[in-house]
């Protein structure tokens, strides 16, 4: 029995840069899939390329449109190939009445990583463990967030919403569900389970869609085997909300302390 | 007399989603432009676009090898418009043996900008004001920087370069030199006015260079226009430094407060 996560990356290659995949129902969104979805498969497209140089390094979002449900083609072409960096364009298209449109463009950055000087100066917030804490859905609205097993720290949505201006910060444990072992797509699908922070800095649940993100990926594909099933802790915070976008910033670490993505997203919001 | 940053952005428009343009010696880095004046033309192409909806929300900026001083070609197309926001993909290619190649690919957001519910949740440091600190470079080696004014608050480059590790933040004023009205490209220029964060985490100047830069404009041009030509406030930080690569983010405030602009970037490193 294949894992709903492992179903929902799968690309049929057709050569030419092109992959054609199809949505998952179970990582529906209210209004499409899961942005982190789309994320995971832009970083499995770049990795199953026939030409790619390294791994994923840097790889931004822009979603432009909702994916419909069902088949969609995605471009991952290599524009640029240095000694160690690749720079990719991405283009996820679907026909309407007939032609294509774009529903999401992205680029990538490839790398070899080497073993150089490090310092990290994020350290892994000292929190309660998963075993410490109670597995609850993030909200219920969506089917996607039931593909993950998520602790909470803090920062839940508040249960009373009235708009009472409320800190957006969000603490929480997460891992798939079932578990899975830990790889760049399923890193790069995570940076985005984080319910808007709009909805809890404002005490409302507005419309809102993520417009762009970007992923930073710190690891590589075997610091994250090395992380097995485990949880990761992820920490999301608000920045700027204004003229009807606002922009958050997103951390996953391992139970060890390992700083593996650093992530930002701009978000439309409505009122 | 042209101010040399309005030189520098300076773009001929062919037609069919195409600009001509030429780099500026004046924004010359060690190798190549300054990558903040690479940001300010891309701004620039997606606001003189026949096609243009609203102005630049987001902006992310892949450096895939050093411009070469002379002409360059700047493709900047939308790929989907909708009713609020417009995706752009950019290219600047250069003749390279007779064939174009690309030097940066680059992805923008613009957006009709709308009165809503807002909030700030970065409030700007507490620091002495520009006319209190001295003018000095940000550094020695390049001529960018002194095509601003800038003022250092903390967080200036180790005189002793010893290895010692240190913090990564640096507060400063600037604004550009001579003094000119604050745009969205100029503003685009400004995020990457820090120095690599490595050299001051780690005192030691290694090779490094941007890799990839995200920035969110939050503030349209009527709210730049109104800050004139004061000096900004402009805050860096390092995250992660490992395996020859480190991201960074900036932050820019208005002196009375206003995030413009938020901005992330990944470094590649030597050693």
């Amino acid at each position: 029995m294949s894992h709903p996560f492992d179903e929902a990356v799968q690309l049929a290659w057709q050569g030419d840069d092109v992959f054609v995949g199809r949505t998952h129902p179970g990582w529906a969104n209210m209004v499409g899939p899961y942005g982190g979805i789309t994320a995971a498969v832009a970083t499995q497209a770049v990795l199953q390329h026939p030409q790619a140089l390294g791994e994923p390094l840097a790889l931004t979002l822009n979603y432009a449109a909702a994916v419909a449900e069902g088949e969609y083609r995605l471009r991952a072409r290599p524009v640029r190939t240095n000694r160690s960096t690749q720079h990719w364009t991405l283009e996820l298209t679907q026909e309407v009445d007939g032609a294509p449109q774009v529903m999401m463009s992205a680029t990538a950055v490839t790398a070899l990583r080497r073993d150089t000087w490090r310092a990290q100066d994020l350290p892994r917030p000292e929190v309660p463990l998963p075993e410490q804490l109670p597995a609850k859905l993030l909200f219920e609205s969506s089917e996607w967030v039931r593909r993950y097993d998520t602790r909470l720290v803090c920062g839940a949505l508040p249960e009373v919403l009235d708009d009472r201006n409320l800190g957006s910060l969000t603490q929480l444990w997460l891992r798939d569900q079932p578990a899975r072992p830990l790889d760049l797509p399923a890193l790069a699908a995570m940076t985005d389970a984080f319910s808007p922070r709009l909805w809890l800095r404002r005490a409302r649940l507005v419309p809102a869609g993520t417009v762009s993100l970007t992923i930073y990926f710190h690891a590589g594909s075997a610091e994250l085997a090395a992380q097995g099933q485990d949880h990761l802790l992820g920490q999301a915070r608000g920045q700027d909300f204004r003229h009807g976008f606002f922009d958050q910033t997103a951390h996953l670490w391992s139970r060890s302390g390992l700083l593996l993505a650093t992530a930002h997203q701009i978000v439309y919001y409505k009122e």
